[in-house]
């Protein structure tokens, strides 16, 4: 079953906001193996609305359509949806009914422009909506289903959840489309183009279960799909490729699904009985952020240092002044004083420092911007490693943390 | 100037992750008086991609492609450029030279599928990515100009900022279109609706120049445009504008345009010639990575203590076990001794400090989650503030970090 999603309204297309209702309603459709072929943005234009839904509705099954179903003349989604299906608007009986009660409930008064919420093309239902005032439409139309849903995201996601995934459950049983199941293996420290080189039969012979890569900073993800009557069908399918994918990059993979790496690294602290001590410069506190945005991080996170200037660098992790005379603040011999200076202060079992150059300004020719150490340090000695990632501030602080966590969660693993 | 944006990428229609690029050139568009009539997103598909390049390079005069100029199979942008100008692929004199040196320095080697990304459709041209490996490419074909940038934030930004604004104001200028010029103040500890309700006489009269409210977590911003010959006519139209919005709201502007809190803390600090130390509990270190986030913040910021446990606590920054057990840790009182701890042990000239309940875990009747502490310490004293703030655990730290930075702020600025 093909969907198209058509998002409506002038802030969207001045940026001023993300749309998230799009990724929502992507994220629901794909789930149950409803394609997403194309998603559209248009402002508060009637003539634009009709133009992209008329063309949207002749190419997919399903046109779901998000915002403009407000109260106020720029609102525009209903008379839209009138004008390409050629019907005439007609309000719903007992609906008017439905909405003064609504109000009085919260002692406001129904205006005009309230009344209009109530009427949908002739043919067309309305959709309730429990948590807002604009009531939903669903129409039927040569072939295709044309949805409106609200724009507000609480009261798209309460549409979504309790009129249209059912109605299209309904559609793909109907049709006897067999469902989608979808696995992700999340890789660190290898690149799009090395992974894709070392899975290229792979890439080159698949047909079902397929899959694809994808590239963010620091991460690329394995995405695998499969066509399957149950999920144990799937789930065979999927494992069978999982497996081939970890034999050729086993040493990669941290994560599967929405395991992120901080999420693997408490696991793994967890598992280990283990607690961790962090000392950073370069990244100024993103190491330790990330680590606490897992709920329940307390159990194995005792404290991070920030320790931005050399002094704190001496005062709190006990480097040697000599030492950062010698080899430079940014050196390796700088980063394993601080992660042991961190661990011994802690008493944590592991701990992890870095040291670099962010830029835009401090690089050397010896210590280019971009340059940094990372060391892990534990009772029974430790790991340091040295890259160069030049970039912007925020990209380099973010692949940093994302090796940085690799390596101590590699350690932690015996793996380093 | 009418332009579209075309976003290339089956991980956006599968929901997998938040389309910001196209937030991002929206936004960029639009302040330079670009009007983006239509978005649209589109999976790795040649022929749709094709097809929906082809009808928006008829209706606009410059189609903005986003992502699918990597290097693995799946990357179409490139192609599909080919395809809907009828021109073929050339690769660009020097191009492959540069991208073997970009390799080089980062000790990767160069794969075939790298050297493609050196070609466009004859005629047109690259566009240099400092940041990545993947250059830009526009061409100019029957009147609309395309022009495709890399999918990665980083690299997208970099690439509009040198390439495509530059261009575009080009493009402007000789169409003799009047420019759109913006400015916007942004706001801290005030709500939308009581900024609307303070400003409620100025946004029902406007005409030009005019003004709206935008609302994001933690944060309200009032945007203002004008069309005008030149910057400075722009300016006298703005600033008075400007003068006007401040004198309601004053206390609550922070910024202007892009001036994120950590930048305005920054210069704060900077024109008062003082330090600054942060010791974190519930943000994890949040506010030290924001702070450092900022280019030079090395000559204000001395470094941060992410204090976790109770322990440490106690033995980082000297609170006494004694007030921990009498308040607990998420007290006023152990906010106002963590600051002073992380002062005193700094020898900064201010401390802030913060420590809540981030949730889901750890709330009870009397400190549910969501609530926090936060703390300034100085030499002549201090300010303890109490907020209660329930949401996702990345909300709430999103949202502590912004007024622990903005307490800190008007601390300095002798404003609380």
């Amino acid at each position: 079953m093909k969907a198209e999603i058509v998002a409506i309204g002038t802030e969207l297309l001045l940026g001023e906001i993300d749309d998230t209702n799009a990724t929502y309603i992507s994220r629901e459709l794909t789930t149950i193996g409803v394609d997403v072929y194309l998603r559209h943005t248009v402002d508060d234009d009637l003539g634009r609305i009709v133009q992209v839904l008329g063309a949207a509705m002749r190419r997919s099954d399903v046109v779901i359509v998000c915002g403009g179903l407000g109260p106020t003349p720029d609102d525009l989604t209903r008379e839209a949806l009138a004008q390409v299906t050629s019907r005439a608007l007609q309000t719903v009986p007992g609906a008017e009914q439905h909405l003064r009660q609504f109000f009085a409930q919260r002692h406001r008064t129904v205006t005009e422009n309230n009344l209009k919420q109530c009427q949908v093309p002739r043919g067309g239902q309305l959709l309730d909506n429990p948590v807002g005032t604009a009531p939903g439409i669903l129409v039927e139309h040569e072939g295709s289903t044309l949805i409106a849903v609200p724009g507000p995201p609480p009261e798209m996601r309460e549409m979504m959840h309790s009129h249209v995934m059912p109605y299209l459950r309904d559609q793909l049983h109907e049709r006897g489309d067999v469902p989608l199941f979808t696995r992700s293996l999340r890789l660190a420290d290898i690149g799009e183009s090395t992974a894709a080189e070392q899975l290229a039969d792979i890439l080159d012979n698949q047909t079902d279960p397929a899959l694809a890569l994808y590239a963010s900073p620091g991460e690329v993800r394995v995405r695998m799909w499969t066509k399957a009557e149950s999920q144990s069908e799937a789930n065979k399918k999927l494992g069978s490729l999982e497996q081939l994918v970890r034999q050729r990059l086993a040493e990669h993979v941290y994560g599967v699904d929405h395991e992120t790496m901080e999420v693997a690294l408490g696991q793994a602290l967890l598992a280990a009985g283990a607690t961790l001590a962090i000392a950073e410069s370069c990244t100024g506190g993103l190491i330790a952020s990330r680590i606490t945005d897992v709920p329940g991080s307390s159990r194995y996170f005792l404290n991070g240092y920030v320790t931005y200037s050399n002094e704190s660098k001496q005062r709190l992790l006990a480097v040697e002044p000599e030492l950062i005379a010698r080899h430079g603040a940014v050196s390796a011999e700088c980063a394993q004083a601080m992660a042991q200076g961190a661990r011994l202060a802690s008493a944590a079992d592991y701990a992890l420092a870095v040291t670099g150059i962010a830029g835009p300004d401090g690089g050397t020719p010896e210590k280019p911007v971009g340059r940094v150490y990372i060391a892990v340090d534990d009772e029974s000695g430790g790991v340091i490693r040295q890259f160069d990632w030049p970039g912007t501030r925020s990209q380099f602080k973010r692949r940093v943390s994302q090796m940085a966590l690799n390596l101590v969660r590699k350690r932690v693993l015996g793996l380093a």
